[in-house]
């Protein structure tokens, strides 16, 4: 008895509170991001709509969930990072991060538009060799490079090989050696307050200045670039001038101590999304608990392709001018900052639960994309739209979970929604970086994958069937599959 | 000047620290658990062997990365969570978490042994019955059942299909129907303690009650099991019998207000693996920052599933035997128990990075495997041996990252093992739990598995080729692949 009146007393105590911190969020907390910066419109029962295709008629074609690459964001920001800086007219040279979303007709639909492949294993090389990318617009760069793929890279004549860390420089000394020609190369250095760890040597301390004097004492090498990369996301002018500024300082003291002309000054990539934040601990807290709504982050607030790009060119302008010596090449290597807005995942609404005693929970709905597909949405803001019900005045607060058995399974905790009902869908924007690549085929086949260009939806990737799922299994030994087995894979491609 | 007396200061005090920490670590501390319990044996030169087969060998057959099954230890786990009774020779009927480790050789080989099926999804479902497990030995569970699955489960009959909701039991009544005869249901309940959020119906409250009433209610229903999966790790026989009891109550009251006698008491699974323990957070935190070692679970400390099940029917059978009713078939789904032991992830060192000044940061090495396979090393403490070099003594601390292009790929912050060299393998234990359904495709393709039985191994799974990566996109175009392309897979598939 004592134990029913605790239990009560909390859940109204619970109960009390998510009142409080719902009436208590920032004003315009709960105005969401609008569809329009998405290109996304509205039309009615058909809901939002991308070029005038709706979503979720879209769904019905080609089966839930979905991923929607959008051709003309890809277009614009592909467009963005190679702005032209007024007066110049110098261009930042673009290789986009595979690894950020390897899908390979994205990659074409990019390669197609001047940007070039920067990759980090040898499955990435060798899709970049498969797509046609010449060897002169291909950077590999990691820790993880095979000695296999080594020799494809030199051999080839790859544009830049960067060394991750000094052990790698005699690596490739010996395999340029082998290869009989010299391989152009750089040294990927840390600069202060950029990611460390496997990554990169050190510019404080002197051990990246030593890693340059080894690498241009092997004659197999040119040592033609410097690459940093500063990991931590850039959002701001003065982030970037930071990063740009110890990056340009440690090129000038290779140039004196060394003579050290660099042909190439690669920035790497870290640019963030605009509409994409991380979520402070307090706020998940705040979101998972209390079911108080997120706040979208102020788009504005963050660098855009354009702005980085130009900035960037300015900077290293400036530097060299000042000092009478000749501007390098400026290579960058967006991943996020380049599809991550171009893509978005959208789901359906398998079923719906009700909250527990009507106050120990918020009513959930379960939906066919979770972590298995969309672990970005559990660590970062990322817009959700209803879409068939866009439009709908929020009915409630719902915790939209996974599909899959995991009470980690729940992308957006606390979300106001118009009633749900199975088989209404929602778009989960944003969804063009570490989506893909971070998806799993836990218990659940992955998606097909479509790009909207002109009014047109065409597949770039088909969804996994069952069949695929054990397609590399060879374990079936003696009982082969049975006819019986009437199962379908809800999607198209049945 | 300055900054540089701060930096020097504080690699100093972070060194000072380390020490600190790592002589302060609890007595045994960095005692690791031994070979033995995994059956495997040291054999100089060729390093650790299982069942006389050197696993590094292994490793030049099938490649690396690589999952080791080892057969010998599933056939223990599988005849141990069937443990007769002593007294009444009852048994558990076990069935097998797919999610847990869905590999068609491991689910063949368990289901040859008495194992049945409890899947969790439509592609679960399928998987099951194209490896002939007949549909009585075949449990559906989940809140992601899609209706199509429903008609096929009881169009066939199963054995028993769980509402994980109350909402599901309309929808389960009109397919029954609809099927045209009564499907065998249970309905999931939330013991006080166990996982809630979108799983089961809480006992709390008497939701689950009425749940109870309205699947009895239906035509088309045979209510024939009470369902609860505690969720939260089960290590003691306090913590089996407290969420033992509470589902026996709820039976009981089932049976007082309803009348309902039960043909199944279905108990979910949720045993531990009695060597592999949650990293606390101050742990993990001494780990990192400090590089202090883990400290090995207890592994008594965790009940063995042969305890597990024989307590469990022995509470089972006195509750129901002073009450002088028959006693129910007692239903368990272990997952990472059955299994999580019973398969290593076999790595390689790809290359070696020193830490940076000598102090701070330990050496790291990069293996071939990281979190795109070993997700679960990550916040669990699992065993990990050197391979070739094991006997060597620990010659420093390495933290072990994984390939891809993260900081977040670390595996193990710290741990202390022989001086590594480039094409060094490790093993890290218990990778048969959740490791292959949450394995990604991140920048490298997927490992090969093989099962080691009586000395001989088999292939169940062959690794994952660069062609596979991409064999669903249909986004080539008018470009076909080129044949100039010679980078092969380094695996004996290629």
């Amino acid at each position: 008895m004592l134990g029913r009146v605790k239990g009560y007393t909390k859940r109204r105590v619970k109960a009390a509170l998510r009142t409080w911190a719902r009436r208590s969020a920032p004003a315009g907390a709960t105005a969401e991001l609008p569809p329009s910066r998405w290109r996304l419109t509205h039309d009615g029962a058909r809901g939002l709509c991308l070029d005038g295709l709706s979503l979720h008629g879209l769904l019905e074609v080609w089966g839930s969930p979905l991923h929607v690459v959008d051709a003309a964001a890809l277009a614009h920001n592909a467009a963005a990072f190679q702005t032209p800086l007024a007066g110049s007219g110098r261009r930042c040279e673009v290789y986009y991060s595979y690894k950020t979303n390897p899908i390979p007709g994205v990659l074409r639909f990019l390669h197609d538009r001047g940007v070039g492949a920067e990759v980090i294993s040898p499955y990435e090389l060798w899709l970049a060799m498969r797509l046609g990318v010449p060897p002169e617009r291909i950077v590999y760069n990691g820790p993880a490079k095979s000695e296999e793929s080594l020799r494809e890279a030199f051999g080839r004549g790859l544009l830049l090989v960067n060394a991750n860390h000094r052990e790698e420089i005699p690596v490739f000394a010996r395999i340029a050696r082998e290869c009989g020609r010299r391989a152009r190369v750089g040294v990927r250095v840390v600069a202060p307050g950029g990611w460390a760890g496997q990554f990169g040597v050190p510019i404080a301390g002197g051990q990246a200045f030593r890693a340059f004097q080894e690498a241009l004492a092997a004659d197999s090498l040119e040592v033609v670039a410097l690459h940093a990369h500063r990991g931590i996301q850039i959002r701001t002018v003065e982030e970037l001038d930071a990063f740009v500024g110890a990056v340009l300082a440690f090129a000038d003291e290779l140039h004196a101590r060394l003579g050290l002309e660099l042909e190439i000054l690669d920035f790497g990539g870290s640019l963030a999304i605009p509409t994409v934040t991380p979520i402070g601990a307090r706020e998940r807290r705040m979101n998972q608990t209390l079911l108080r709504p997120l706040t979208p982050p102020s788009p504005d607030a963050t660098l855009s392709p354009e702005r980085y790009a130009t900035r960037l060119l300015k900077l290293v302008e400036a530097h060299y001018g000042a000092r009478g010596r000749e501007v390098p090449r400026v290579f960058v290597e967006p991943g996020r900052a380049l599809t991550g807005n171009t893509q978005m995942l959208v789901a359906r609404v398998l079923t719906t639960k009700e909250g527990s005693d009507g106050a120990d929970g918020a009513d959930h709905a379960v939906l066919d994309a979770g972590m298995n597909l969309a672990e970005g949405a559990r660590h970062e803001f990322h817009q959700l739209f209803p879409v068939n019900r866009y439009g709908e005045p929020p009915a409630q607060t719902y915790t939209l979970a996974g599909p899959i058995c995991s009470p980690a399974d729940v992308l957006y905790p606390a979300a106001a929604l118009p009633a749900l009902r199975p088989g209404d869908s929602l778009a989960i924007m944003d969804a063009g970086a570490y989506f893909v690549p971070f998806a799993t085929s836990f218990s659940f086949p992955q998606p097909a994958i479509v790009m909207v260009q002109n009014g047109t939806a065409t597949l770039l990737r088909r969804a996994e069937s069952f069949d695929d799922q054990v397609a590399l299994d060879t374990a079936y030994g003696s009982r082969p599959p049975r006819g019986t087995v009437a199962l379908r894979l809800a999607t198209a491609e049945s």
